[in-house]
C-alpha cells in the first residue's frame, strides 16, 4: 500500500465542487474513476480544500492509498489520459508517508480571486472572472482588507453551513491589486470557513464602489453576524492557488 | 451616414473565423446581424485582420456606416446586448471620417501567441494556448527569431492560398519570452501574409525543441519556399491584440 499526493489544476465550471454529490459531476468522483479505470482499485481521495461548484483550482491536492505498485510518474500519465475529457489535470504525482493528509497536514492555503472590471461583457474570459461594470477602487480595497489580517472571529465571513468547530481563524494576507481591467485578490491561511474568501472579496467590492469604508468593513467582522457582511462573490472568480505542508 | 470604428474582443473557438463564409458561424455576420437587430439596417463591416478559424482577438478593428443617427455609446451597449450568447465584446466604439477604413487604414498591427510548454494536459487554458509538451528553449527561439525581423521576402512562411499581392513584409518585431511554464511569442508589423504569424511559430518550435539552429531559420527565409519552413502552429493559440491608425 502506497500512499500517492497529486497536484490538480480544474475547471470548476462543469462539476458540482471537489466532492462527491448526488446532483452532478464531482471533481472527486473524477478523479477516483480515473485511478478505477488505471488500477482496477476503488481508492477514496482527500482534498486539501472543498472547493465549491464553480471554483477553480491551479493547485489543488489530494491524496489516496493504492496497493497496486507503480511510480509517481505512470500513476501521473495513466490518471491524466483515464480523466479525459474532463478538465482536471494531474500537474504531479509524489509518494507520501502514510501519515500524510491532503486536508489535515496542510499548513497553508493560498486562493486568488480574479474581478475583471469593465463596462464590455466577456468574451474570454468568461466563466473564468467576476465581471463588475463599475468602476472599483483597488487601492481603497487592499486598505480595507488590511482589516481583515490576523486572528480574528470570522462569524460576519462564514457560510451559515460552515462545518468548522470554531469560526476563528488567522489570515495571514489579503492583497488586493490592480493590472488594467483586472483586479486581483490574494488570500492566505492555513485554512478558511466556508465561502470565507467570496464573502470577503463581496464586502471588499462594496468599498470599490465607494459604498463602504475601510471602518465598515472593520465593524462587520467585529459584528460576529454574517448579515452585517457584504454579499457572496460568485464562484467563477475564485482560484484554489496552493496548498503548502 | 455615419462611419463607426469598434473595437473587439473575441473567442476565436465557435467561428469559422472573421469573414462570412458558408461553412459555419463567422465573428462578422454575428457583428451585422447584431447591428441589424439594434439599427434594422444591413450593414457590411470590414475587419482590420481577417482571423483565421478558432484565432482570438483582444483588439481586433471593424468598421461600418450606419444611416440612423446613434451615439457611439448607445452603440456599444446595444451591439454588445444583441451579440450576446456569443463570445464576442465590443470594447469601445468611436465615430471615424468617411475615408478610415479598417484594414487599409492600419499602420501597425499586433499578435501575440501563447505556448503552454508543459507535460500535463490544459485543463484552464484548453482552446486558449497551444500545448507543447517537449521543453523549449525560449532564448534559443527568441535569438532565432530575430533572423526574421526586417524586410523580407516571406514565401516561405506564407499559406499558399495567400491573397496578398507580394510577399515582401517587413516583420517589425518577434520577441519569445518565457514566463513560467507560458511561452508568448509577440510579433508586430505593418501587415502581416496568411498563416505568417503561425508559420513562424511553427518553425521557431524547431528551434525550441533543438531541431533546428538560428542558420537553419535563415536558411529556410532565403529559401522563398513554403515547404523549406516548419509546420503551421494551431490557431487556438493566436490572438490578434491590436490595430493602430
Amino acid at each position: 500500500m502506497t500512499r500517492f499526493k497529486l497536484t490538480l489544476e480544474y475547471d470548476g465550471g462543469p462539476f458540482v465542487g471537489w466532492q462527491r454529490q448526488d446532483n452532478g459531476p464531482s471533481v472527486q468522483q473524477a478523479l477516483e474513476d480515473a485511478v478505477f479505470a488505471f488500477s482496477g482499485e476503488r481508492v477514496t481521495s482527500f482534498g486539501a480544500g472543498r472547493t465549491d461548484a464553480g471554483v477553480h483550482a491551479l493547485g489543488q491536492v489530494a491524496h489516496f492509498d493504492l496497493v497496486r505498485e507503480t511510480s509517481a510518474a505512470t500513476l501521473r500519465d495513466a490518471v491524466n489520459f483515464h480523466l479525459k475529457p474532463n478538465p482536471i489535470a494531474v500537474l504531479g504525482v509524489e509518494t507520501v508517508p502514510e501519515d500524510f493528509h491532503a486536508r489535515f497536514s496542510a499548513k497553508a492555503r493560498a486562493y486568488r480571486y480574479r474581478i475583471c472590471n469593465r463596462r464590455a461583457p466577456l468574451a474570454l474570459e468568461r466563466g473564468r472572472v467576476w465581471q463588475v461594470q463599475p468602476p472599483l477602487d483597488a487601492a481603497a480595497m487592499h486598505e480595507a482588507a488590511q482589516r481583515l489580517v490576523g486572528h480574528h472571529d470570522f462569524t460576519s465571513f462564514r457560510s451559515s453551513i460552515c462545518q468548522a468547530a470554531s469560526p476563528e481563524k488567522t489570515l495571514d494576507r489579503l492583497e488586493v491589486r490592480r493590472a488594467g481591467e483586472e483586479i486581483e485578490i490574494a488570500a492566505g491561511a492555513r485554512s478558511f470557513l466556508h465561502h470565507q474568501v467570496r464573502n470577503m472579496v463581496g464586502t471588499l467590492k462594496l468599498v470599490g464602489e465607494g459604498k463602504w469604508s475601510a471602518s465598515d468593513v472593520a465593524a462587520a467582522l467585529a459584528a460576529r453576524d454574517r448579515a452585517k457582511a457584504g454579499p457572496t462573490a460568485p464562484p467563477e472568480g475564485l482560484y484554489l492557488t496552493e496548498v503548502r505542508y
